[in-house]
């Protein structure tokens, strides 16, 4: 295992691909098949993490699939969770499954209309996803137009979550504590800087200002810290991935080590 | 109100549109914005025919959205449900509300993983949802290679479904009486008879018997018969849509009396 890799789980580092050999499973613990850089399978490790579920995470190359991986999920997409032979997939329905059955700490409102609104704000959310995405297009292909149109997209998009959490006057969107809203928004939250140099334009302090502090706190989260990846490796990660060939099993903290 | 409307629900009938006032609200009467042919809307309503809830239906004209239906919902869609005064939206939020406030009959398993695994399923027949529209684009193109490819898109996507009630050995994939994975297909299982028109071929019965039973038997639900749409006439809406002009508020039954 990793030195300071967290106690709760135990990763597989390299991404198995086509031709290899599925690790074997241990009964009774979870396992959630992930990659590295995938802001989805981020989102159910960050919920793992939260509510201090042992797991062990097995990485998958997406670009190279295991043959095995299609039977786990004839989507073949990662997160998926296994225990005991059971499988189960998708982020949202991931998460929502580990809130059900550990419930602490809880993650939705009580209250079953509120949950529902919380549901809706992720979908709202999708909108910013499908910018961010439009941006590190246009600065793959250098249109600074683009760039600029599809950046004040990503901030437009951000708007109604501005404006949520100045109505909901909290650090975080789930109260004084992060909740699901947080853990399913936070990996996009994360790669917010990439899209700050994507575009070479910062997100706007007047216009979002709570947000921006929500960013800072989130980092301080214990959840968040057990999976974060700083910025400057989510560009490298994202520059490889968009010229088609996304380093999975590259060592980006050394390349950014030689540069310093 | 129409003759023979269900009781359960009153109903305006034109699509309202840009210009239009919102009609007032009844306090705590549950309203749901909807589209009359649109499935993800269709889903909600049986969900609400399922569980008996009293609510009453406004028609949205998607073409010309009312101003005021973008205060309802940020991405002005339907289904959108209203309750003095909140607001949610999205088909799958929508009917898990309601399964959670309005408990008989529970439409998902009890077992958490058993309801992790409907939900799956419900991500799964998105493959099949998008390869049906691709069918219906197929159709007003009359490209009939593309009909042909496309039409076998839909039924190999459905395999796995075929394949679960078999498993399962039950007449409905909730077991004797439809759960919440038979209402949230049902809308495309209704369609299923115009995908099989536009591609001018059916689906087999030797590779899906289970599933051509399945759709017999939808047929017999109490919430189904309320809300069901015969294939003749959503293959005329089709039509219309396809060619740009939805026919929202036009008599599609009277226009097929005349026919007859």
């Amino acid at each position: 295992m990793r030195k300071g890799l967290s106690q709760l789980s135990k990763m597989s580092l390299l991404h198995l691909k086509t031709g290899s050999v599925c690790p074997p499973t241990t009964p009774g613990l979870l396992r959630c098949y992930n990659m590295k850089y995938c802001p989805y399978a981020q989102r159910t490790l960050l919920v793992l993490h939260a509510k201090n579920i042992k797991h062990e995470v097995v990485n998958i190359n997406l670009m190279e699939k295991p043959e095995w991986f299609f039977e786990k999920n004839p989507l073949a997409k990662v997160p998926t969770l296994e225990l005991d032979g059971k499988l189960m997939y998708e982020s949202l329905v991931t998460c929502d499954y580990l809130d059900e059955v550990y419930p602490e700490p809880p993650l939705y409102p009580r209250d079953p209309w509120q949950k529902g609104r919380e549901r809706c704000l992720i979908e709202l959310f999708g909108k910013v996803i499908s910018s961010m995405y439009k941006t590190y297009r246009a600065y793959a292909k250098e249109d600074k137009e683009e760039m600029a149109e599809t950046f004040n997209e990503v901030v437009n998009g951000l708007a109604p979550f501005e404006a949520e959490l100045k109505i909901r006057g909290t650090k975080f969107f789930g109260g004084n504590t992060p909740g699901m809203l947080d853990y399913i928004l936070w990996p996009f939250g994360e790669r917010f800087p990439v899209v700050e140099i994507s575009a070479r334009k910062m997100l706007p302090q007047t216009e979002l200002p709570l947000l921006k502090s929500w960013m800072q706190n989130m980092k301080e989260d214990r959840a968040v810290k057990a999976v974060y990846i700083p910025p400057e490796i989510h560009k490298m990660y994202l520059e490889d991935s968009l010229s088609g060939k996304p380093g999975y099993d590259k060592n980006y903290s050394a390349l950014l080590a030689s540069k310093v």
